[in-house]
């Protein structure tokens, strides 16, 4: 068990001890379960209430929160910029990645021709097939499937029953969590009814460096090419992205979001929960799309946008829901509204006008 | 097979016979499909058309028929409270869960260190990890993966391909589908684009007793702390249940639906499919929350709220969404309106006065 | 590697060769990608500025494109009517699926009641219950599951990680992608709260010829009977469709769309992504619904619905949002504000009658 001082922490994230710096510290639990050997994380100002009753050892507080306002008995701080990721930090330091002995079970179905870098673990059940490279630090958790000719990088974690068909390649520090599928059929079909044809999938998936992808999430081949997940993005589970799809660096795209093909996702991107976007458009780099969104069309870069439906009492909604269709005609009865109100006001000022000429001409 | 005369099962479901006591039951079918031997559901009076044609040995009805509507020649009947709790519990006598042999097979690779009680059954290709611990009657179908440390109670049910996550529990009498993942990481992460930081998900998952959980849905462990499923809820295919949910107890969560991080459902609440629930809020007992859904704030207890919009003929569906973001104009025009309306109104009171006035000077 | 001359291409397709008919041609690629020995394929006029710098040796183009627009310079065309079946059928040409050798591994599990047609292929970790049959030329990949008695037609691929429940029919040349999950107990339940009671799903699924399913797909066994996927319907990822739905022929279901129980889709229907249809409706054949539609009552054959909302700029969307409810309120104001007008403008005119008479008896 890994055991630091205040201090120590402190220099870790770059912020500055409150209170006794030779506290020692031994792991990291929510504000209201820490103990005196534990550090919490006061997230938001409005948990400043907790202070009062809190146990743990220390808290990690923001550069927002005035010190005279912090209570003075017996409590440790350490104050910094971001404290969210100096929670996280911290937390990667007491809990770091369990490391896996390397070894190769004699109960994985490893083709001959595959090639396993040193300090690759395999567990049983695994299957790896013909021509696969698997770069060093790697680990198979039970029931991964590697296609032929697959290739994964380092340091990657393939939690169990991921499957990697044919010919994809997985970089470097990728998490595939439990049941992923990447390399599935693109879903392309020509023609309609009886006619329809299976258009064969014979592009690839390329997931890049630092990745990390959510349970049972599907990422789909290409049908010509490369479906593409890049850098550093991260995605959750129930995901659909699919063939043909390139989704840029460093954004994020919530659960159950899907993404029809061909589309391109930019960089810095967020997509909130069950957003679909269309097939064929562009999301701009640093777009946010809030929960549930249809995006029909491409949107510009950094634009903010909405659409998810806020639920109502049941008969209330009933009542917009029937109104909601005669929009339009709400729209034009409005509109011949408006026009007959003009005349009537017009008319009303003539006659004014011509009762006020009458007067005069009494 | 099992077989029971028609006064057994009545006494088994505490309803009343009308017709032959003593025929013999073997099965349950559907009205469109069962014979002399079996018995069927009649779920509502709309299908009492069917009386004339049916060819069960005998219906289960509601106490809301009027025996008097019921036709005398050659029909047999239980009438009941809940004909629906009776069918349920008549299917059940018919179909009691298969027993399994308690047999540990040796093509499943479990550490030395696991305990499994007595009865247990084990198939192929099941993943049992360090110091897990599996009470009696429950059975793992073949690619099972329980990581270290996974606590599973007695007369559980998992299903192919499932997987449980180290640390995580599961309670007694749980039913998880195929392809169900309990305890992937959580999906958090602090700072933004490529400063963005993985937060370790040191939690756990808890599932409580009587719980069932449908095909391929995800519940991820918690950030610190735990995701809890309570007792009696159930939960359909393709959930998503993010870190540190609470779900309450039997309560209903129906297909696609989402719960995003942190959020408490309440006791005997009722989510349709696809519904999404941000994170954070709470959604008091017994509420029902309608299809499609989307949950952007707390809702109190009893609540009965819809947002799903009806699917329109397309071209009138266009007017109607170029319109809608002209709501707020809408609105204004109208407003513009009454106090336009108003005022001409005023006028003209004042002018028929003025006019009644000018005719009484007269 | 096949090779074909250009006008052994456009034999295949039934295509009009325009240019060097002899030019030979060694496999597919996308247009912005294809070098001198590649066909691509030119999919709508829109993209003709292509044609300029495209080094592909051949393109596949639409009769619709007038043959003097093609620059003259050393390109050759195939001429089709349906340029996209062209294009599936020569890609088919040049990647026919893979053989599988017909190896059944010694490291699957297999009943020794199960009967394996020839040509079967079955990879290591597979399981195989008693009674199953599975007819000449299938493939199981690893991990897949068929439980007791299930039954698979000749030519299926049933990729990693498919679990195929007890007593379920798949038919010929189905193609089940990882992780689906077919015949997982439908969600059903009778009686409330604590109450609950689950009603045992006695049913089966029976997938019919030429169907392919999405990647974590499920299929849910019908409570009594059957549920359905009709012939050549294609089926995307992470879809579900609920127990006893009856799904017709050559339809076609988009990404994370959610079927309820007991709901009939007719023939050559479409759903796009993210629809949600309600329980016990018909969904005509050849109806058309758009994405992330509601279908909450039966929609006629034919119809083609929509109900996605477009995302708005964030702002603008939470004024529409909180307009929305206050529908009825303007409904009912410009109600009364024609009311009103109607009145307004009745008593003009009688005032301008009534004036005019008084003008006349003057």
């Amino acid at each position: 068990m890994p055991r630091h001082t205040l201090s120590e922490l402190a220099r870790h994230v770059g912020g500055k001890v409150i209170g006794d710096d030779a506290v020692e510290i031994r792991g990291v639990a929510s504000i209201e379960e820490a103990g005196p050997a534990e550090i919490a994380f006061l997230a938001h100002p409005r948990y400043r209430g907790y202070l009062a009753t809190v146990r743990a050892g220390a808290l990690i507080i923001s550069r927002n929160i005035p010190i005279r306002s912090l209570p003075k008995a017996g409590k440790n701080f350490i104050q910094v910029a971001q404290p969210y990721v100096a929670f996280a930090k911290i937390l990667q330091l007491f809990n770091p990645p369990p490391s896996y002995g390397g070894e190769v079970s004699s109960l994985a179905a490893i083709d001959p021709t595959a090639v396993l870098a040193e300090r690759v673990t395999v567990f049983p059940q695994v299957y790896v097939g013909k021509g696969v490279r698997v770069q060093r630090g790697t680990v198979l958790f039970p029931g991964v499937f590697l296609g032929d000719g697959v290739e994964v990088g380092e340091d990657c974690v393939l939690h169990p029953r991921v499957t990697v068909r044919e010919g994809c390649h997985i970089g470097n520090r990728v998490i595939l969590h439990a049941g992923v599928v990447i390399g599935a059929d693109g879903f392309g079909y020509a023609g309609e009814g009886r006619e329809r044809v299976k258009i064969p999938q014979i592009g690839i998936v390329v997931i890049e460096d630092d990745v990390e992808i959510g349970a049972n999430t599907t990422v789909d081949r290409a049908t010509l090419g490369r479906t593409v997940i890049g850098r550093g993005t991260k995605v959750d589970n129930l995901v659909q992205i699919a063939h043909n799809v390139i989704v840029g660096q460093h954004s994020v795209i919530a659960a159950q979001a899907g993404i029809a093909g061909s589309t391109k996702i930019g960089n810095e991107v967020v997509l909130a929960g069950q957003v679909g976007v269309v097939n064929h458009v562009e999301i701009g780099d640093k777009a946010k799309i809030g929960p549930q969104s249809g995006i029909p069309r491409s949107v510009p870069p950094g634009a903010l946008l909405s659409a998810g439906l806020e639920a109502q009492p049941h008969q209330q909604w009933l009542r917009v829901m029937t109104l909601l269709p005669r929009l339009p005609k709400l729209w034009g009865a409005v509109q011949r509204l408006e026009a007959k109100m003009a005349r009537l006001v017009s008319r009303e000022a003539r006659g004014k006008k011509s009762h006020a000429r009458r007067q005069r001409d009494l």
